[in-house]
């Protein structure tokens, strides 16, 4: 199976692209889209970069199936609308590609690649790297990206050790997900 | 000029379609998508379902430019997230089909359809009624949808007065918007 994973942002967008056989995850690809090269105010120029972007990714390395990062409440109203906006081109993009779509948490991403939900930034990376066997760290952006497609396929391995595998269906991540509901 | 208005909401999205010849409105289409059939959860789901739902209006009535509301920041902050995401849903679908997007407040709308920006719902539905010279009143959400095209038609207009006609370009329409910035 493979799964591409995505860290949402308005500027900067993190993508990771990652195989499962069983146990055994291998790196495909990842990057970032950036939206920075238009004006600040370009609202909908950016939301069609990231659709665009994505839809890109999509066609050129075909997932089977996606899993995005649940952004939060930010201090600043006006972010948290801007972000949620950038979040909803990105989901956007991956269901109008029929792709199915998975939702995991920062805490969640956390857990399931470095161990524990307080890790940094750069512990993420560096765990990411040997994960995925990479030569190098990835970027902050992108090792989120991979971090959420190593997260999804954590949860599949789980749930097929709890003796509901087969099928991944959406209503059983939001069991996986525990308490989150919207 | 044939143009889409739009009233985003991740449960209910109001859309209206208008023809402006000169100072001449015409009435073409409105409605409403709705995904409350889904499941509260399913935010993936729902997103799909405005983005299919506007994608089908444009390929229905061949808008040349679209008009969506500002949303704001509320109280609650997870439904400013939840918000936020159905409107980044909305511009996706119109950017995504080549439509040119301007953005305008509740307020702006309500001074360009009823004359000041304290007007009530019921107010709005019935001078969108009048100036559309509808047989009846349109719903709340439709409304707000013909009322998103009618503001955009009239700044149009108020900017061919200003001797600026021509190509409506979008950063025209973020002058006309004042002090609206991201």
């Amino acid at each position: 199976m493979r799964i591409l994973g995505i860290d949402p942002g308005l500027q900067t967008t993190g993508f990771g692209v990652v195989d499962v056989d069983g146990h055994r995850l291998s790196y495909v690809a990842s990057g970032t889209i950036r939206t920075t090269s238009l004006a600040l105010g370009d609202l909908p120029g950016r939301l069609r970069m990231l659709f665009d972007g994505i839809t890109e990714v999509v066609a050129r390395y075909e997932p089977d199936t996606s899993s995005v990062e649940i952004v939060f409440v930010n201090v600043n109203p006006q972010s948290t609308l801007l972000l949620g906006q950038a979040r909803g081109a990105c989901i956007t993009a991956l269901v109008a590609s029929d792709l199915p779509v998975a939702e995991y948490t920062a805490l969640q991403m956390k857990k399931a690649v470095v161990g524990h939900g307080r890790a940094t930034k750069p512990q993420v990376q560096e765990m990411v790297r040997r994960l995925l066997s990479l030569p190098g760290l990835p970027g902050t952006d992108a090792a989120d990206g991979l971090g959420m497609a190593i997260t999804h396929a954590h949860a599949g391995a789980a749930m097929a050790r709890m003796g509901e595998a087969g099928t991944l269906q959406r209503r059983q991540h939001a069991m996986y997900k525990g308490g989150r509901s919207y």
